[in-house]
């Protein structure tokens, strides 16, 4: 599945390296990608995509075949093209590793290269990441309300495309679904597949029952029932709890079997059959319900006393409903002089939100030292040095008068950025899926319940250090000041 | 680009073709998709992926690899993955052509095969047509609020995932857009591409009349400058203006030079613009705007007079941003007997909007002899026949009361569904992508304005002839009596 995404960028991209390749421009830069806002109201994001970030960075070639058709569109001289024949990423790329919870406004890759590499692989790292990354908050939102319950990604056939299922599953697992319809994405991620059968398989026989028994003889151990096709509680619960009897009657009935709920009203017909099957005998049967849920009707079920066990979560999820898109940029910090140091870049805009932050930069999570809650985060520039034994005062970037005094010996500070790409080489292997999945878990118990509302969440401190918020404030006093 | 995506499929299909087989089910069925509900409110959608569609059915095949990943699920007898071995799709698939104007309840395909096969392309179908018919319809929505300014696709970076801004990046040329900024797009289906420079390039330069000139120098012909990076008014506009002076001196201004806007208020910034270009004569410099645009924030600046002539449009066109999902459903609607007659099906459901139509079924598309407007849309069973000089009453199947009626010779009718597959050979061509544009401008003028606002269109009716109707009733009735 290692797809040469090569092509797959804006044109601009492309007509500016070729600006900065006539112009000999060999500089050194250092960009960063970063996002403004988390999506779905959520209070954080969790970063998912860089297995294949890596993967589209390793592979890419500019082919014959594409090099015609750059060639074809009349805007490109043919030195450029034979500079991109040979074209390689050699820089170096610092990354947050996935699963990782995430704040906006924190650099997420720091990439160190040649201005024409720098600028070309901007499109693509986009969007991967920011999908993956967009589905794997929603995921977790929809987990938090699920509340232990187990949720199913089911959404491949509304997903946007084909990798948008398929990444998407991906994300969902990370963000902390147990299993997927999705058989492709089972096979390439090497996680748990699930599904039984659809209406059609039941309007196939000659009726409900037949079709009820004849999937029971195919998978006795694995007997989930579908039962509104014709009348949930009159005809589809009824027929189920024949057949666990008779299942049952065989000594094969196990903790695997139950009903799937996919129309009407879950709260109440979860409840009725619960109550059904409970007093049929089958207190163990599962409850499985699939009707364009998403976290808000998850919650609102539960809330009601819903009997509904695992949760098969679909559209919603796959397309991230509410907030389709996240909205990761990446935008140049800094520049290589001639003496070798580095000269941080400003971009300053009509909008202040899309004022960007100067220098190459770093995060610091600070963790509280008994109870590894996270504290704050600290964005700091890339050379500054922090000792876990000092105290510290950290003022909010936005409103200066809010400060927070971290005591030295009571807090731990871990760097959330890695080195992933050096020279142009990977030095980094991505964990499996459900080794990130586990991560994710981890990571989201790092933060108290107050951070992890669905609405009106605890917003995390995220500050810049005193020295970034200085470099900021004169960058940004410089360039008010001459107006070119 | 054409990819095995034999396993994008969700395993149910596998778990219910596996009974199938071992239930010896070899009947043929009739199957077809809908959809229940137009995306964003519109009065009607476009219906676009039917290439992709066809390109996944050629390709289907279980090869070694997925064969061997089946095996290890553990759930899958050995004679059935044999079977698979030598799976392909044998049978009939009717479609709609891409570019169509379609209607909820209308069916897009009608595939009529053996149930193992009819069944298996399920996942994959919805997948590719629902996400492609979403993004044509959102793009015709962006074209109808332009009102005939040049329209943009800009979304790649924010796509979900590489498909969903390749075939996105193609759905929404289908549904109007005249140019993309995404390379492999352009590559794929062929279609123009577009894309100046990024702020990046203005600030990697000692001063923006710099990053300009440098710009200027390397594409004189297509010089479109982004007037955003420091201050719009008062640097970025003056900045332009002495370039195009520049380029007016040397002979080389032409109608393909202007600026870009992708921040701040881009009503009062255009307008300002607009006036400081003419004034400084150059009357012929295009306005771009870019700035998370999408069809209502397009027509409420074209209301408030600014001057903008061309629009990029990313994240919110490319994700369908209001509406990220197309409900499009694939359902049994009838069967093959011993006798080799159909048997209708149907599937009652506790919601009313979930009970399917009976039958195999045709659309006629019913225009207005003189105008080619279309008056109504009627599904009838494959097997009615209607005649352009009789008379028809038709009647409103949600409302009997409400008839219209056909006068002989004062209309036109169409069947909407073509063969595309026959006895599993693909018998249809498909046009080019700029083909379909061109299609889709067509279909849009069969609609009269009413039908075609952004907000609250007036309806088109979508009627079932009398026999289905009648069909569809007492099937049930039928059910209703007999609770299984």
């Amino acid at each position: 599945m290692k797809k040469n995404l090569t092509l797959l960028t804006d044109l601009y991209q492309l007509t500016m390296m070729q600006g900065y390749y006539q112009n000999n421009s060999t500089q050194t830069v250092v960009f960063e990608m970063f996002y403004r806002k988390n999506p779905s109201q959520n209070g954080f994001a969790i970063f998912a995509g860089l297995h294949q970030f890596i993967d589209y960075i390793n592979n890419i070639v500019f082919d014959a075949d594409s090099l015609e058709y750059l060639s074809s569109l009349n805007i490109f001289s043919s030195d450029f093209l034979e500079y991109l024949k040979n074209f390689k990423f050699t820089g170096d790329i610092y990354s947050i590793p996935e699963g990782t919870i995430i704040f906006p406004e924190e650099p997420l890759f720091r990439v160190i290269a040649p201005i024409l590499e720098a600028q070309f692989i901007e499109s693509t790292m986009l969007n991967i990441i920011n999908h993956q990354s967009l589905i794997a908050t929603k995921a977790s939102r929809v987990i938090s309300a699920a509340d232990g319950d187990t949720v199913l990604e089911f959404g491949l056939r509304r997903a946007q495309g084909p990798d948008a299922s398929l990444y998407g599953t991906r994300a969902a697992i990370i963000g902390g679904c147990v299993a997927t319809s999705n058989v492709l994405a089972g096979k390439e991620f090497n996680v748990a597949v699930s599904g039984t059968q659809a209406h059609s398989w039941i309007m196939s026989f000659e009726s409900e029952l037949d079709a009820f028994r004849k999937y029971a003889d195919l998978f006795p151990n694995k007997c989930l029932l579908l039962v509104d096709t014709y009348d949930t509680l009159n005809s589809g619960i009824p027929n189920a709890i024949k057949i666990f009897d008779e299942l049952k009657l065989k000594g094969l009935s196990n903790s695997s079997y139950g009903i799937r709920l996919d129309s009407g009203d879950l709260a109440y017909l979860s409840k009725r059959a619960r109550k059904m099957l409970d007093e049929a005998g089958h207190k163990d049967a599962k409850i499985c319900a699939s009707c364009d849920l998403d976290e808000y009707l998850i919650a609102e079920l539960k809330r009601q006393g819903a009997k509904i066990n695992t949760w098969g979560v679909g559209t919603k999820l796959i397309t991230s409903d509410d907030c389709p898109s996240f909205g990761g940029v990446y935008k140049l910090v800094a520049e290589k002089e001639a003496s070798g140091n580095f000269i941080p870049k400003i971009k300053v805009s009509d909008n202040p939100e899309k004022v960007t932050t100067p220098g190459a930069k770093k995060i610091i999570r600070v963790y509280d030292k008994e109870n590894y809650k996270i504290k704050v985060d600290i964005i700091a520039l890339e050379e500054e040095h922090f000792d876990e034994s000092k105290t510290y005062i950290i003022s909010d970037h936005k409103a200066r008068w809010k400060k927070m005094t971290l005591k030295g010996n009571t807090y731990v500070m871990k760097e959330l950025l890695i080195p992933i790409f050096l020279e142009g080489v990977c030095v980094y292997t991505s964990p499996s899926v459900m080794e990130i999945h586990k991560y994710t878990k981890q990571e989201i118990n790092t933060l108290w319940d107050e951070f992890k509302r669905l609405v009106n969440p605890e917003i995390l401190p995220v500050d810049l250090s005193d020295k970034l918020y200085e470099l900021k404030t004169s960058m940004l006093e410089e360039y008010r000041k001459d107006k070119r």
